[in-house]
């Protein structure tokens, strides 16, 4: 399948999410907001009745057509659903089993994962589900990072946020702010400003991404008088350097937001995860789209978590989630033309080999 | 001197900082774009010389005008300096000699605290000094605040950062970030969410201002999964809130500042240097003010050093001193308007009293 080769659409899947939080819904309002279609082959991978239940009680007018495993082109109003569970679909969302549920929501990702792996599709979406409540269903699940990972057999991999006008990637992310310094080894820092070099060439078309890594301590340390890491992150972003990766820092986090949000740099490398979530957070707000580097497939997903709260009451926006899809598409695409471009290139080198 | 005694102006002094660093171009460059005389009485301590200097090599056309520690009006194209110091104005300023020029940014600092204890002024501005050089001269200096505290016999003050659409407040502000956990303390935080109240209330006007703070760990540590410090600073809002002020929080700290600067809250406690800094510097990158509340007098400081590498070359901006500036004349109209209500009011109780 060629880059070239006219209408070409990436496959997505898109996992559901835990049927009691609110990613029913926001895949449902996507669908019925966005012709999601013109970027790419969708398939929802989740369960038919709670989406029905969802896109009724929303009143979207969108229909559900059930489809397997192979993707098939769809067109706007419909919602193709590859149904995996069959859940009871009760009025209230917290009336769904909660064991089931989180079976379900694991069975989805678990799912989407072979398929991508199986290079059925060229990408994942995910919609939140709940870490804990997967765990208390006897499932061993540190999260879809994690999980995706392990099965893959990816051991560097980076959580990058995008939004429009910053990306973020974080060296650390879901541990105490106190543990943060002892998780800063060299080689880990080394490994993330990597694959996010590596991630920015692939799925980004930056031919030379331009990379400043923030520092830990306010001020940067001031020269080692309120903190040391510096020295350690320093020592790192030299020897990527030397690598011949365009990267600087560490700088003082706090004025260098707003230079990369200017667009002096492509991605800023943060150590702790509010580093980089609130500047990011606060730009854009709920558009911002949190994208897995390293993997061997395209997994995107959107930046909020299940907010039980708010499930089924149909207010949850579905902007993040439409952002999610639309990068992911975005994505394969770009590895799409870069595939073909090396190929061209190779083709090209080869034959002056043979006739030169 | 009442507020409604017409054309009532604080008197304002504002410290010229590191002779070598960009405080009197700064200084010398604020009172060339602003008419400061409308909003205050403004007198520089610094040295004649090095003002001169910066003045003629920028060709501000200001006209210098000594005057003593007796504030008088002054007028447009007027910089009234109280000269405090005598140094040789080179044309360079790393020629003028480090140590004499470390003596003389703290001599300023002193003395217009000692103006400000004795009632001669109503609020200090203040240039940046480093406080390296000047421990370098042998003068245990730990920065502004710290000595500003000291001198008024201030136990418990507060480093709050002024924007247009964003205040914090910080409990820790230059210590490593894997320090920040272990200072803290239950008391610590309550001491800064009630200070900030008060400034709040003394200074800006806010009747009941509505106070957010802060979580430490990513996700507010979600329920403990990462990090247990919530529990102390849930302690210390739970404590201030049975005092009648209005405090939220522990917040996760990446969703809470869109929703500050949306103005649903006045004022955001933070834990540590970055957590306040990086979103203020991403909404207010060179006017934001730093305001130190706490003490018995106003103080408002530029929010950035001195500087060195640009010296002398009037390349800096001078828009954060004109903010400080600004703003110190505002607290100081509001702080006069409350007394002279709050006279008012104590004048009619009495008389009903008295009456009644």
């Amino acid at each position: 399948m060629s880059y070239r080769k006219k209408g070409w659409k990436p496959r997505i899947a898109i996992t559901m999410g835990d049927p009691r939080g609110i990613g029913p819904e926001v895949v449902a309002k996507a669908f019925a907001r966005v012709h999601l279609s013109k970027v790419c082959t969708p398939l929802v991978l989740g369960d038919r009745h709670i989406l029905d239940r969802a896109i009724k009680s929303m009143r979207l007018g969108l229909e559900i057509v059930e489809v397997g495993e192979q993707s098939q082109e769809v067109w706007p109003g419909v919602l193709p659903v590859f149904s995996l569970s069959n859940l009871p679909a009760r009025r209230l969302p917290e009336e769904i089993p909660p064991e089931e549920s989180s079976r379900a929501s694991f069975a989805y990702v678990e799912r989407a994962a072979k398929m991508a792996l199986d290079g059925k599709v060229e990408a994942i979406v995910t919609a939140p589900v709940s870490k804990e409540a997967i765990h208390g269903a006897g499932i061993p699940f540190q999260g879809h990072t994690e999980y995706l990972a392990e099965i893959s057999g990816t051991k560097k991999f980076v959580m990058m946020l995008v939004g429009k006008r910053l990306k973020v990637a974080l060296v650390t992310t879901h541990i105490p702010l106190g543990a943060v310094p002892k998780y800063l080894q060299e080689e880990k820092i080394l490994s993330v400003i990597e694959v996010t070099s590596q991630g920015l060439l692939d799925y980004f078309q930056k031919s030379a991404p331009s990379i400043a890594v923030a520092a830990l301590n306010p001020h940067a340390g001031e020269g080692g008088l309120f903190g040391k890491e510096e020295r350690i992150i320093s020592q790192a972003v030299q020897r990527v350097r030397e690598k011949g990766i365009s990267v600087s820092g560490p700088w003082p986090a706090d004025s260098l937001f707003p230079r990369a949000q200017r667009g002096e740099f492509d991605v800023v490398v943060c150590m702790y995860h509010d580093q980089g979530l609130i500047p990011l957070k606060l730009l854009h707000f709920d558009t911002a789209v949190n994208v897995t580097l390293g993997l061997p497939f395209i997994r995107t997903s959107v930046d909020h978590g299940v907010a039980y709260d708010i499930a089924g009451r149909g207010v949850a926006s579905s902007r993040s989630l439409e952002e999610a899809i639309r990068l992911a598409a975005r994505m394969a695409r770009t590895k799409e033309k870069n595939k073909s471009l090396s190929g061209r290139r190779f083709t090209l080198l080869d034959s002056k080999h043979l006739t030169g």
